[in-house]
């Protein structure tokens, strides 16, 4: 049951409810032992905040549940690549695992290398590919 | 009156904040036609949360102030090179300048390059380097 699409799915639900608020619909959960401690999607608009992206909202929910800013034994599950805030928060958290689903060839990190995560972080990426970035090209269409 | 110095200095007292609640001492401010409009300092320890940085509070806030995610017309003063993460977010947020204190030769964001920042960003650097820098040194010697 507990596959990388079954929580990459958790995170799509994330990323339709950014959709329908108007909102670029990325969505993350983050998982330790097969719990999901944190959901969250992207609120920059609602919040008036550029920093509202899904995985710092998701990051810092699930350090306050934990009770401890690192993140080593975690995996996050995130709709679409993520940008370099993002990155950089997910290195200072030490993340244990990356997984996302559809890349972004202008704004994703992965441009400026792999060595913008933490050192540790094991990275998997293209899981449910098609629908995560569906979402947003159909979003980006709709506002033309 | 109001020179880059002036400006470092307030961000400085921000700092000292930081410094004196045995966080990291780093601290920024956010200016907009000579006026501050947001002040911060590093809280991850207080917060338990990597993404409390000194610019992520102060940039939130500033928004917040404005009632605009964007920051084209304000300078942001931060004592130390921001990071990765912070360069990221200060690029979402189209930031008019940036003016910091010390280098950041380990976690600082230059060396992957201005590119990190927005395009439109101007950045002035060194202003208070000593002062700046000597804040962070002194620091972590007391940790050792």
């Amino acid at each position: 049951m507990f596959t990388e699409e079954y929580f990459m799915q958790q995170a799509f639900k994330q990323a339709e409810k950014a959709f329908d608020e108007g909102e670029v619909p990325v969505g993350a959960v983050v998982v330790c032992n097969d719990l999901i401690i944190a959901k969250a999607h992207n609120q920059t608009e609602l919040l008036t905040d550029v920093t509202a992206h899904a995985e710092i909202i998701a990051l810092t929910s699930a350090a306050e549940y934990l009770g401890s800013k690192y993140l080593n034994d975690c995996t996050m599950y995130v709709t679409l690549e993520p940008c370099v805030m993002c990155a950089g928060a997910l290195s200072w958290a030490q993340l244990g695992r990356l997984v996302f689903g559809a890349s972004d060839d202008k704004k994703g990190f992965f441009r400026y290398g792999k060595e913008l995560l933490h050192p540790k972080t094991v990275v998997l990426q293209g899981v449910m590919e098609a629908q995560c970035g569906g979402i947003v090209t159909e979003f980006f269409k709709g506002r033309r």
